[in-house]
């Protein structure tokens, strides 16, 4: 119960909590253990990752909590209040090969800073969990968000039973030397539902530049994207490049180049000021692919995002349109066909208020954005209120070794974050 | 000196010459004999080519005529007229791996029958050659027109001295198996200086749909294009397809795709009836290639071809523009790599006439276009008169097993290039 001899300047500034300073010096503890030259390697059910959780058992002991696991291998830390109302701060330890030192760990190692704080007080009104969730990024695996996914109950078995890393370990193996039994991994969802939980807050970096174009420390994330994930096939006819005049052909390139710049277009139309949408064409490949061949095939993803359902909607239906035109033009056929889909998840609207306060109050304004990337919180979105905030990423860099955030912008989001969480202990205590 | 006992009925017909039926026999002899289930496999300077060769040799030793190779290894095939005034006919017999039956060698077998014919005849007016240039397709070791560039002086022996086949074999190795030493190759120019060439004849399949879609069985070549190869870098940011809204993209692929859309723009305003040109996009490479990444470096080949060399310098300097302007539009730094260029070979206008006239009184039309692919007889422009003509391509289709031409085209295109070598003998002689 004793917490450690405090060698850092804790002295509270106005009424903002104090320990921004001990959550980056915990930040950097844990990335000199976990990191290589190469950048963070926690990589989810490895020995990196372990050793990353038993650091965070450890400081954990320090104030006389500990972790205990799920089902699906998520870790749960419970400060019991005077109310079994229930505050739940979640993240994730686990990073991609080579990433940074603050995907994921910031969200951890500050709810592990506010377990700290209500530790050494007294007695919280509500009880606050921390959740380090498992296998977030999905790195070694392909499936992401999985042991979020499981607690949230939307995990399907039969899509990860045959999963299999690089090596050919089957993630199965993995996941049973790490004490979870695939086939009991959706009783963490048993677990969730007996929580009285009243909110979820997720503190993150934002992985893109918008904060940083502002100059801003933290952001209000408004929800995550909703995401509609194509491969798209135009079939023409390969011919010679010399020999074949421009109105006998049936060029799949030009109609697939053609359908991508109109979805650019789509996405200009769709975005308000406040309400951006994103389409993104990231893999392009056309046949043969020679310099003297028109190419008779061309396949591209169209990764399209929108915070509305409805507008995320139109967007694929008029993608389509486009698709179509652009085939019939250059005398092609399309096929579509979807990788992936989620809707939208919105947050909810009072604990986005508690955030756009903390922010302001610590920041002096409170940008809201939305969440391209997925995060586990859009998970918990169906079963609780939930709200992210965001601080901001040096040239949006994210899951690479030069991942940062300015230590100043690092510092005021820590401390509006915690600000967040003493608001959504007052406001769920008094419900 | 004795022609073999002719099965194949070979009367003439009106004015035109006979012989079609015994070229196509021969073309069909020759295939049996140098091709497996895949196609034709005279790959140059290897055993099944050599097969060909010899195949022609003894063919020809039947109107007792011997090829001479020259120190590029082309075969010239001499039968001496009352002038030393000479009429070349040339092709190749060398094939791309499971290549057709008529590529290269349509051109040799009715040059054959053109010797054929005037060996059995009276001396002619002038001398004729027919020439089997050696490594046309330059399938194997990645130089195309090998053979016809050393004796046009074009060739540049320290482009070729490390060329290396895909086994590690070098060129310069293969080149001794088959007598021919790289270092004396040019000599091969100093022997077609000594030639009083008055023109130089050539009868190719099309490689195209153009002549198909007319339905028409023969065409007069124009010309060979120009050619202008690049590849074009387009590079600016990779980032999160979710995390970055639109306005703060560098998207390197959207830029490349508005780029080819307008070089196809660039090659439709430039092209006129008669005098088409054409621009195509064979090669699209993005960078990281995922579907959640922005692309950050997009490559595309760009490759323009016109016959007019003015109209080809407009098309590449509108492209270098079109780049430019899409690369400044997206905020990504664009550059040009020259991968291979060649200026436009426009055919001799007598030849051309004698040519439409051959063609017109064989079909009844004599429809003109430019040829895309390169020929060995564009490598001879410079050196003396010369004109190609084309048969029709079934469904365009050439350098695959599926290269036909329908029986009915061929014969009277073969009966039209017959023609042509009678009419260019009489223009020639009357010089």
């Amino acid at each position: 119960m004793n917490s450690p001899p405090n060698k850092l300047n804790l002295e509270p500034r106005d009424s903002v909590p104090p320990g921004a300073e001990r959550v980056i010096a915990d930040l950097r503890e844990l990335a000199a253990l976990t990191s290589t030259a190469e950048g963070a390697q926690r990589l989810a059910w490895g020995p990196v990752w372990r050793a990353a959780r038993e650091w965070l058992r450890a400081k954990l002991s320090q104030i006389g909590l500990t972790p205990a696991a799920d089902a699906a291998g998520n870790n749960w830390v419970t400060l019991h209040g005077a109310s079994d109302k229930t505050v739940i701060i979640g993240s994730h330890l686990d990073s991609v090969p080579n990433g940074g030192w603050l995907d994921g760990t910031l969200g951890v190692v500050t709810a592990l800073e506010a377990l700290r704080r209500y530790s050494n007080g007294p007695k919280p009104p509500v009880t606050l969990k921390l959740v380090d969730w498992a296998d977030e990024e999905g790195a070694r695996f392909g499936y992401s968000l999985l042991g979020s996914s499981a607690a949230g109950g939307r995990l399907k078995l039969n899509e990860i039973r045959d999963l299999a890393d690089a090596q050919g370990i089957r993630l199965e193996d993995a996941l049973r030397e790490n004490g979870v039994e695939l086939a009991s991994m959706l009783d963490a969802h048993q677990s969730l539902k007996r929580i009285p939980a009243k909110a979820y807050l997720e503190f993150h970096i934002e992985q893109g530049g918008v904060l940083e174009s502002m100059n801003k420390s933290a952001g209000v994330v408004l929800g995550t994207f909703g995401l509609e994930r194509h491969m798209v096939r135009f079939v023409g006819q390969a011919a010679h490049a010399g020999a074949t005049p421009i109105p006998m052909r049936r060029d799949a390139f030009l109609a697939a180049a053609a359908t991508a710049l109109e979805c650019r277009e789509i996405a200009r139309r769709h975005s308000k000021p406040g309400a951006g949408v994103v389409c993104t064409t990231g893999v392009v490949k056309v046949e043969p692919g020679f310099v003297t061949a028109i190419p008779g095939v061309a396949e591209i993803s169209i990764d399209q995002r929108a915070l509305d359902a409805t507008v995320l909607a139109a967007m694929v239906h008029e993608a389509q349109g486009a698709a179509r035109r652009f085939a019939e033009e250059n005398h092609v056929s399309v096929e579509w066909r979807q990788l992936f889909r989620i809707e939208p998840r919105p947050f909810d609207p009072q604990l986005l208020q508690l955030c756009e306060d903390s922010v302001r109050e610590v920041t002096g304004d409170a940008p809201k954005l939305p969440s391209g990337p997925l995060h586990d919180a859009a998970v918990m979105v169906p079963h609780m209120p939930v709200v992210m905030m965001f601080t901001c990423s040096s040239r949006g860099l994210s899951h690479c070794k030069e991942e940062d955030t300015p230590e100043e912008h690092l510092h005021k989001a820590i401390r509006a974050f915690l600000l967040l969480v003493d608001k959504t202990v007052a406001h769920v205590s008094r419900k």
